[in-house]
C-alpha cells in the first residue's frame, strides 16, 4: 500500500479515500437519483450585479407592508409568544386552515372542510409527501411537458418515472394524455397521479383551457389516476378570464396544493395541501413524520396578516406589478427577438417560455448568455428526460422593467447567432 | 347492487366507498407503515386543564426574553425584509451556519467547516433526509431500546427495520451492540446506521457513559455502520460532568443532528445536520428537494438572537429551571411510588423513565391514569416492536413543580393497584 497524499497537505489520504468508498456503499438506491437542480446551478450567478438575471422566479416583495408586518411579528411574540414559539399541531393551526378556505374561495374552491387541509413547509413539502404516500420505486406519474423542475427533483428522489405529456398553447392535450396512458398501461406501468400546474405553468406560463380541464379530469377518473393540482400562481392572473381550478369541480379526485410563497412571502415557507377525506389520514401522518409540525410562528404571522391587512388589495398590487413586467418583457421580445424565435403570452404568473428552431441546444447558449451579461434557464431543466432542449425560460417577476428590457436586448444577439449557426449546419 | 346509504344523509354512498377503495389501491407500500404516534394520541388530552400532563416534552418558554425577541423580529422585517421574506440558500444562511459552529463548540465539537452544515426544518427533518439518503426498504438501522418515538415513525415511513439494542443505566451496552450486529449480519441484514441520543435520551433520560462512546464508535467504524447522533438536549445538563459528543472525536463517521427547539424555541422549526464532507453533497441535495430552503426569516431571527442576546445565559436559566423540576419529580417519586417501582435519575434533559414489575402493561394503565387525573406516555411507544411494555415516560419539562408533585401523587395509587393485581395473577 502506498500513500496517495499526506494528511498534512490537506489532500485526501488513502485512508480518507478508503473510508469514502466504504461509506458510499451505504447510500440508498434513491440517493443516486437526487440531482442538483439546474435552477440552483445558476442561483449563485444570479447574484452578480453586472448580470441581468432572468433566471430566478423570485416574487417581488418590495410592495409588501413591511412596517405593518414588522409590528405584527413583534406583537405576536410579545403577546402570544408562548404559543407562537412552541410546538403546535402536526396539521397546522385551526385558524390558518379556516383562513386558507377563504383564500381558496377567491378562486372558486368552496365548501372545503378545514379538517381536510394540512399545512406544509412550502408546497414543495406537500409534493414530497404526495410521493411518499403514493409512489413506490418504479411507479409512474404523469406531468406536463414542460413542468416545474422542483417537482421533477422530488419525483427522482422517490425513484418515480415522470412521464411528460405534450402541451400546446392551451395546456395539456387531452388526446395525448389518453394515448400516453394507454401506452403506459400496455407496458405495465403503475400510474399514480397526474401532476399539473394548470395556471401560468412554471416554466411555460401557459394556462390549461377551461374545456380541457373537464376532459382531463374525466380521463383521470376513469383511469383511476389521482390529480395533483399545484396552483401557486392562480391568484396572480392579470388578463383573461379566471378559470375554475380542477379541485373546485372534482373534490374527491384532486389533491390540491397552495402556497403563500407567491401571494405573500416565500421566506416563511408555508404552503398547504387539501386532501380528499378518504385519503387524508395517511397523507397527514406522513407530513407529520417529516417535520412534527409546521412552524407555529410563521402560521400565526400569516393568520394575523390575513386578519389585519387588506390581503386581497396586496394581491391586486402584485397583479398590476407582474402585468407591467410581463408586458415589458413581451414588448422587448417583440422588438429584439429574431423572427425564428417564438414565445408564450402568459395571462398571469412569472414566466415566459421561449422556443428556438429545433436543433439548437439552449444549454450550450447559457455560457454565451452570461458572457453577454444575461442569465436564463435552459429548457432541458424542465423535462424529466435529459435530452437537449431548444427552449428556455425567462422570468420577469423579480426584475424591474428597464432591466428586463436590457436583459432581452442582451439575449437577442446570442439567440440570433445560434440560429444563424444552426441554419448553416 | 343495493345502495348502502343515501348521499343526502351525509353517510357514504356506494359510489363513495367504491371510489375510496379504488383510490386506496394507489397508496405506496410505505404508506401502510406510517402510524399515528402514541405521543400525538395523548396530545389532545394534555390540553385538559383538570389533568396533570406528564406526557408532552414541550420546552418551558416562559423564561425567554419575549420583548427583545419581538423587537428583533420587527427590526428584521422592517430593515431586512427583502432578504428575510425571500427564498434563500437550500443549505441555510452562511451566518447561521457559522454561529451553529460556535454553539456546537460549547459541547466540544470544534473545527467544523460551516460548508458541511445543512440547516433543516427541525432536526426531525434531518432524520427524514438521513433515511432518504441511506435507507432502502428492508434495510436495517440500530437504535437504543428505548428510543425517540419520532425517529421510529420516520424509520417506519421508509420501511426500515429498526433494531433496538439493550441499554442499562450507562446507556447502550457495547457487548449487546456487537452481538446484535453479528446476529443481524448472519441473517443477511443491510445495516446502515446506528441512531443514538447519547445525552439524556428521550424517553429514558439516560446518558451514554464516556468510556462506552469510544467503544461504540470503534464497533461502528469496524462494521462500516454510520452513526446518527441526535443531540437536542446535550446543552441542558444540570449535574454530573459534560461528556464529549461522538461527533467531537469521530468527525468522519458521525452525522450529527442539533436543534434550536430545546435551547431556544421549537415553534421556529430550525435544526441542523453536520455531515462528513464525503457524504455531504447527496445529503444536502435531498434536503433541498424536500423544502427548497429552510425558512429564511426564522434563520435570521435566530442569528439575531445569538448575536444580540446572552444565549449562553439563557441556556443556564433553562438548566436551572429543568434541574429544579427534575428534582421535584424525583422527590415526589421517592415519596409516593411503591417500592416495586424504579426510575432513572437523569443529569439533564426533560424525561424520567419509570419501570414497573414485569407482566404489567402500562398501555392498559393510561385510561386509569386519566381517570385519576394524570397523563403519561406508555413505554411501548418507544420501541419498534409492538409488544407490551412495563415501563412509562414522565416528562417534567413543561410542568411547574407543584403540579409535578400532584401528578406523581395521582399516578402512584394507579401503579400500586396494578402491582397488587399483577402479584395476584
Amino acid at each position: 500500500m502506498t500513500h496517495i497524499a499526506d494528511s498534512a497537505t490537506g489532500n485526501p489520504t488513502e485512508a480518507d479515500l478508503d473510508r469514502a468508498e466504504r461509506h458510499a456503499a451505504l447510500f440508498s438506491e434513491r440517493a443516486s437519483h437526487i440531482k442538483q437542480s439546474a435552477v440552483r446551478d445558476v442561483f449563485e450567478l444570479s447574484l452578480d450585479p453586472s448580470l441581468v438575471s432572468l433566471a430566478g422566479g423570485n416574487p417581488y416583495l418590495q410592495s409588501l407592508p413591511l412596517e405593518k408586518l414588522g409590528s405584527m411579528a413583534s406583537d405576536l411574540i410579545r403577546e402570544e409568544g408562548m404559543t407562537a414559539l412552541q410546538y403546535g399541531s402536526g396539521q397546522g393551526t385551526a385558524t390558518l386552515r379556516a383562513q386558507i378556505c377563504e383564500v381558496m374561495a377567491e378562486e372558486g374552491i368552496t365548501g372545503v372542510d378545514p379538517d381536510n387541509i394540512v399545512i406544509t413547509t412550502g408546497s414543495q413539502a406537500a409534493q414530497d409527501v404526495a410521493c411518499k404516500v403514493f409512489c413506490d420505486p418504479g411507479d409512474t406519474v404523469l406531468c406536463e411537458d414542460p413542468t416545474y423542475v422542483g417537482a421533477l427533483n422530488t419525483f427522482e428522489a422517490y425513484q418515480v418515472n415522470a412521464e411528460p405529456i405534450p402541451t400546446d398553447e392551451h395546456g395539456l392535450i387531452p388526446s395525448a394524455l389518453r394515448l400516453r396512458i394507454a401506452e403506459l398501461r400496455q407496458a405495465g406501468a403503475r400510474i399514480k397521479f397526474l401532476y399539473t400546474i394548470p395556471n401560468f405553468n412554471n416554466p411555460s406560463g401557459i394556462t390549461l383551457a377551461a374545456e380541457r380541464r373537464a376532459e382531463i379530469a374525466e380521463i383521470c377518473i376513469i383511469e383511476n389516476i389521482l390529480i395533483l393540482e399545484d396552483n401557486p400562481y392562480g391568484m396572480l392572473r392579470y388578463s383573461g378570464e379566471a378559470i375554475r381550478p380542477l379541485r373546485a369541480d372534482y373534490p374527491e379526485h384532486v389533491i390540491y396544493m397552495g402556497s403563500f410563497s407567491k401571494i405573500l412571502a416565500p421566506g416563511l415557507r408555508i404552503g398547504w395541501a387539501v386532501v380528499p377525506a378518504h385519503l387524508f389520514r395517511r397523507f397527514y401522518l406522513a407530513a407529520e413524520a417529516v417535520t412534527l409540525c409546521p412552524a407555529t410562528f410563521n402560521q400565526m404571522l400569516i393568520s394575523k396578516y390575513l386578519q389585519e391587512h387588506d390581503w386581497r388589495g396586496q394581491i391586486q398590487t402584485y397583479r398590476e406589478l407582474y402585468a407591467a413586467r410581463c408586458e415589458a418583457m413581451l414588448e422587448a421580445l417583440d422588438e429584439y427577438m429574431p423572427k425564428a424565435v417564438s414565445y408564450t403570452r402568459p395571462e398571469g404568473g412569472f414566466f415566459i417560455w421561449v422556443t428556438l428552431p429545433e436543433g439548437i441546444d439552449t444549454y450550450l447558449l447559457l455560457s454565451k448568455g452570461i458572457e453577454s451579461g444575461v442569465v436564463f434557464i435552459p429548457g432541458a431543466a424542465f423535462s424529466p428526460h435529459d435530452g437537449p432542449s431548444h427552449r428556455l425560460r425567462l422570468a420577469f417577476s423579480a426584475v424591474p422593467e428597464e432591466k428586463i428590457r436590457e436583459g432581452v436586448k442582451r439575449l437577442a444577439p446570442v439567440l440570433a447567432a445560434a440560429i444563424a449557426e444552426n441554419g448553416v449546419r
